[in-house]
C-alpha cells in the first residue's frame, strides 16, 4: 500500500509478504492512564510505538497495534487506580491478551518478535504472556520464534541520564509524567502536553512497601512522581535517538539481521 | 488540553471533569483482520473509532481507545483465522477485556456508555464482557451504569441500502471487506485503499453450516466475500451520515440527552 | 442393546463398535428458556434433539446427549435472562463444556462430527467451543477430527417459509417461541403446548442495540418475540422435513458417507 | 401444562408460580459413563433424575434438568476415562456447570434447593460447585438460599443392604455398574439392561493408590467393578423405595415441609 | 550438601544429580486446618510430610515441599471452613498448584513421583491436578512419567485397626483430629499436642447429606470429629510403622526399585 | 500451646483468641529454586520466614505457612527456569494462592496483614494476588483490612550496604544466590550452606532485554548471578538486624501499634 511500517496499514498479502521475508515484527504493550496534569493519557501508547516506528524502519520491519490497555498502575510507579482516566486490566486478562497476540502472530508465520514495553506495570504480566505464547506455539510445532522483550527505557547511555539530570537521575520508577516520559511526549505529540500545567507537588516520597487501601496522601495528588520542569523537544530527541540506536543495534544483534 | 473528545487525549483532571458532568462515553470494539488485497489490516479500528468520533462530538462525549485485537474471525462472516495479519484473541481473553475495561470506566465514575461494535465476531463475546463487567461492578456497589451494546451498521436506512444496492443489498455477513466497509475506508483513511487491487473472485457462497478444518476454497482466496468495486467515499459518506445521525439521536433519546 | 440410536442408550461396546465403524455423532446443544406462557421450558432441547434422532437414522449415526444448560439469553433474540425459568451459563462455561465434550468424543475415537444448536445464543460460544476442543485434540496428536456446526434452522427451504409466511418471513431472530418452534412442539411433545395460553402481546419491535440494564417493556411480557398462533403439527412437518432432509444431506456430502 | 414435576416441562409462568410458592427444586449431577457391557451409559442419567422425580412428587417440588456429562470417571471408582462412552468434563468446568446453574436458580427466586448426585466422581466437584454458586449469589445480595447436597445411594437402610448381600455389602466405590445400579435400572429402564451380558471378571481388586498412567489390567475389561448377576427390578424396587423415602424425610425435616 | 531427603535441603546440583540416577519425588499434599483445640494447625502438613520422609529414606527418594495451603475443609470431614485457623483455596486453585508442580517436576527430569495426600478434602482435586499435569507434560512431549496418588492413612494393616479400636474402628471420614491424628502427632510433634484439651464433645453424628449454609451444632463445637483420648506416641508409632512399611513396599512393587 | 509466633502451630482456639485480639498476620511468600551450587534451594522460604518470625515477636504478631512454591524464576533476577530444582507456578496460579489465602484470613478476622515476598519474581503476581482478595473480601463485606506488602531486601540501611559492599552494592537484582542472601542463610541454616562449592563464574552481565528461547551463556553455569566470596554469619546478622529493625517499625508505624 502506501509507505508504513505499522501492521494495521498493510493488507494482507503484504504482510504475508513481508513476514515470508523475514520481517521482524514489533509489539508495543501499552496503556491508558494518568501521567499528570500536564499531559494526556496516552503517553504509554505514543511512546513504545513511537520507538518501535523508528526501529522498524530501521530493520525493515513492522509495528503490531499497540496494546492500549495494560496492567494496573500501582501507587508507587504509577500512581495507581483511583486516577480517574488510568484504565486498566487485571494481570491474568492482559497476560491472556499478549498469549493471544503472540500465538496469532506465530501461526502467520511471524519468527521473529520484539516485545516492546511502554508502561512500566505491564513488565512482568507482559514476560508472564511471551511465555505462555510461546508455550502454546510449541504445543501447536513451533518451536523456532525468537523474542525479545524489553523497556525501552532502558536502552539509553549513562552520559545522556547525566546530561538531562545534572544532579543525579532518581531511577526509572519515580519517572513516572516525569522529565523524560515529558520530553518525549513533546517530541512526538507537543499538542497532548501542556507545560503550564506541570505541578510541582512532587517528587514523591515514598516507604519501602505498598498499603492498601491507599493512604490519603500517599501518592501526590498531581500524579506526577518526579518532576516534569525543564522537559524540552530536544531533550526528548536525546533520549529518542538513544532509546532508537541502542534498541537497533540490540535488535540486529539477536537476531543477525 | 486540545479540542478533542478521544479519552486517550485527555489529561486526568480533564477526563474527570467531564466525566462528573455526565459525558457519554463511546468504546469502540475493533480487530486486525484481512480485508482482502486492497485495503488495510486496520478497518475494523478505523470504522468504528471514526463512528464513534462523529457521535461523540455530537453528544458533548468521549471515545475510549479502541480495543484493535478481537474475537477470532470465522470463515462465514470474516474469512477466518488462517489469513496472515488476521491477529484475534480466544472469545473469553476478549470478554475479559471488555469487562475489565468496563470495570474501570465504572469506577472512575462513567454512568454513560456506548459500546460501538466495528467486527462482527465481536458481537457476542463482547456482549458477554458488558454482562460481565456490570455484574463486577454491581457486586462493587455501582448499580446505576447505562449502558448501550450495537454494531454501527445496523444504523441505516433502508433508502440508503437501497441506493448502494440497486440489485439487492446482500446481508450485513457477507458485507466483509465489500461496498460498504471499503466506501466508508475511502472516505477516512483513502491511502489505506489500492481499488486497482480490489478483487472479482466474490461473492462467497457459503453453505448453512461451519466446517473444521477449514475446506480448500470454502473461503474466496482473496478474503473479499462479496463485491467491493464500485466503492467511492462519495458513498461512504452516505453510510456515515447514516451511522452518525441515527446513533447520535438513539444515544440522545436512550440517555436523555 | 435395543435399536436406539442414542449414544447414551448404547452400552459401551456397543458405542465402541458403531465408532470403530465410522459413526458420525451428533451433538445438540440446548438450554432450559422460557418459551412463551403456552410451551414449556425444554423447547431448545426437543427439537434440535428431535432433529439428531432423525438425521442420525438417515446417516447410520449417533446422537450425543444434548447439553440442556446453554449459553445465556439475549432480550432481542430469546427475552433475556429475567424470565424464571430460563436457566444459562456464562459464555466462557458453556465453551468450556463443548470444549471438554468434544476433546472426550475425540479420544473415544469419533471423527465425524456434527454439532447441532437448537438455541440462538448458543452459535457463538459453541463455536468457540468447537474450536477449543479442536485446538486440544490437536496438541494431543488427533488431526483428523472433521466437524460441522450447524443451527437446524437455517436448513429450510424458501418455498417452506414462503407456505408457513404467506405475508413474509420476520427472520430468524424474532421467531423465538413463534410459529416455527411452536409448530415443530406441537409436532414432536404435543402435551409441551397450550395453544390455548398462545399470547398476543408480540411482535416485539426492537431497536438496533442492546441495553443495559433492561428496561421496562424492552420485551414482550409473554417471552413471545413474534406470533405462535396458527402453529400446527402439520407446519410442523413440513419444518422438519426440510431440516432432516437438508441436514442428511449436507451430511453425506461432507462426510462422503 | 400438564402433570409433571420436570422443570423442563412447565411453562416459565407456571415455574414462576410454583417457585414463589416455595417449591423445592432437585437438580441431579449425572454423566455419561461405561456401565458395563450389560447397562447402557446412561445409568448415571436416570438414576438420579428418578429418584429426584419421586422424591419431588412427595413434597411438591420441581426437577430441573439433569447435568448429563460429569465429572471425570476414575479408575478405582468408574473404571476410568479409557472406556469409549465415558464422556466426561475437566473439574473446574463441571463445577462452572453447577456455580452457573445455581446462580440461575437463585435469581429466578428459587430458594430451597436439593443438589442430587448420581455420579461418584460428581461429589468434590460437585459440592465445589454448590459452594462457588452460593458464594456468588451471596455477592448478588441473595443470602437466603438452602441447599441440601447428597448422594442418592447414601440413602438405605443397613437391613436392605443386608438383604441383598447376605455375605456382606462390599462397599459403595466398587458398586460401580454392580448389583446396585443394574437393579435400579431393571426397575426404571429394563429396555436400557441386558441380563445376558452381565460379565463375571469381576469384582475388581483395587491397591490403595491411583496410578497413571493406568497400568494393563488394573480395572476389569467389562468396566463392572463388582457383581452384576442376581439384579432384578423387584430389588431395584427395595433400593429406590429406601432412597425415595429417607431423601423425602430429610428434605421434609431440613426445609420443613 | 548434609545428608537430606527434602528437595528443599539439596542444591540444585545435588537435586540434578538425584533426579538423573532415577529418585523418586515424593510430594505431600497438605493443608492449614484446625485439628480441635488440643493440636495445632499444622497436623496436615506434619504428618505427610513425615510419612514422606521415612519412605523416601527407604527408597532413596526425595521431599518436595508439602504444600501448606489445601482445598476447603468440609463440614462432614474437616469439620467445615468456618473455624479460624482453616486457611484454604478454591479447588480449581489448588489443583492449578497441582499440576504446576507436576510440570515443574517433569520438565526437571522426575520420572516417578508420588503424590501422598494428608487432607482428606484434597484427593479429589489434588487427582484432578495429577491430570492436568500428566496432560501439560504429554503435550510438551514428556510421556513417560510414572505417577502414584495416595492417602497415606490407607496405608494401614486390619490389625492394626482393630488394636487401635477394639470397639471397632469409626472409618476414616469422621477420623479428622481425633485418636489416629492425635496419635501421630504426639510420635512427630508432640510439643503440638496438648493432650489435657482434648475435648469430649465428639464423635460427630452427621446426617448422610451437606447442608448450606451450615446449621448450627452440625459439627462439634471442638472441631474434632471421633474420639482423641487414649492417643499415645506408641500408637502412633503403629500407624507410622504401618504407613511407612506399605507405602514403601508399594512404591517399590510399582515402581521396580 | 507452646510459645510459638507460627500459625501452624497455634491451636484454633489460640488463633482465634490472638486474632481476635488484634494480631497482626504475617504472610511470607517463597520459592522453591536454585541457589547456586552453595546453598540449598530453600533459602527463598527461608530467609522471609526467618524475618518474619523475629518481627512478629516483637509487635505480637503471627506467621501464617509460607507458600514455598512462587512465580516462575527469570534469568535476569533467579537464572531462569531451565535449572532443576527450580519449582515454580504460573502467574496467575500464583496470584490465585495469595489470593484464596488473603481471603481465608479475612473471613477468619484478620484485619492486619503484612505481605512479605522473599523471591524476587514473586513481587508483581504477589501484588496482584493482594488485590484480588482485597477486592473479593470487599464484595464479601470485609472493607476494613489493612495490608502491607514488601520486599524484605529493601528494608536496609545504606551504610550497612556501604559495608557490606566498600566497592558499591551491584543492585538487588543481580543479589541472587549472592553475597546478601548467603549471608543470612549462613546465619539462620548453615548447614544448608557450603561455602568450599561458591562459585567464581560471575558477576552476571546481562543485556536489558529478555531473550525467548534462553541462548546459551546467557545466565552463569552455576546459576549465582553476583558474588557469593565473603559471605559471613556475621554479615548475615547485621542484614537481619536492619530488616528486622526496619520493618517492625514500618509495621508500628502503619498499624499504629
Amino acid at each position: 500500500m502506501f509507505d508504513s511500517v505499522m501492521v494495521a496499514e498493510q493488507t494482507w498479502p503484504e504482510f504475508k509478504e513481508k513476514v515470508a521475508a523475514g520481517a521482524t515484527v514489533f509489539l508495543p504493550l501499552g496503556t491508558t492512564e494518568q501521567h499528570g496534569p500536564h499531559m494526556a493519557l496516552n503517553v504509554d501508547v505514543v511512546l513504545p510505538t513511537g520507538v518501535c516506528e523508528r526501529v522498524a524502519r530501521n530493520v525493515g520491519g513492522l509495528v503490531a497495534p499497540c496494546i492500549p490497555y495494560g496492567y494496573k498502575s500501582h501507587p508507587r510507579s504509577g500512581g495507581g487506580e483511583q486516577f480517574p482516566g488510568t484504565l486498566s486490566l487485571d494481570a491474568n486478562t492482559f497476560s491472556l491478551v499478549v498469549r493471544d497476540v503472540i500465538r496469532a502472530l506465530g501461526h502467520d508465520g511471524v519468527r521473529r518478535l520484539v516485545v516492546v514495553n511502554g508502561h512500566f506495570e505491564n513488565s512482568w504480566p507482559g514476560a508472564e504472556g511471551v511465555d505462555l505464547g510461546l508455550r502454546e506455539l510449541r504445543r501447536d510445532g513451533i518451536t523456532d520464534m525468537q523474542v525479545m522483550r524489553l523497556e525501552y527505557w532502558d536502552f539509553v547511555r549513562r552520559e545522556t541520564l547525566d546530561r538531562l539530570f545534572p544532579e543525579g537521575f532518581p531511577g526509572t520508577e519515580l519517572e513516572h509524567a516525569s522529565l523524560l516520559e515529558t520530553s518525549l511526549m513533546l517530541l512526538l505529540r507537543p499538542e497532548c502536553v501542556d507545560m503550564s500545567k506541570v505541578p510541582d507537588d512532587g517528587p514523591a516520597v515514598f516507604p519501602t512497601y505498598d498499603r492498601y487501601p491507599l493512604p490519603d496522601g500517599f501518592v501526590p495528588a498531581s500524579g506526577v512522581l518526579a518532576r516534569a520542569e525543564g522537559s524540552s523537544a530536544e531533550k526528548g530527541q536525546w533520549l529518542m535517538d538513544d532509546h532508537v540506536g541502542l534498541i537497533t543495534a540490540a535488535v540486529r544483534k539477536e537476531f543477525g539481521i
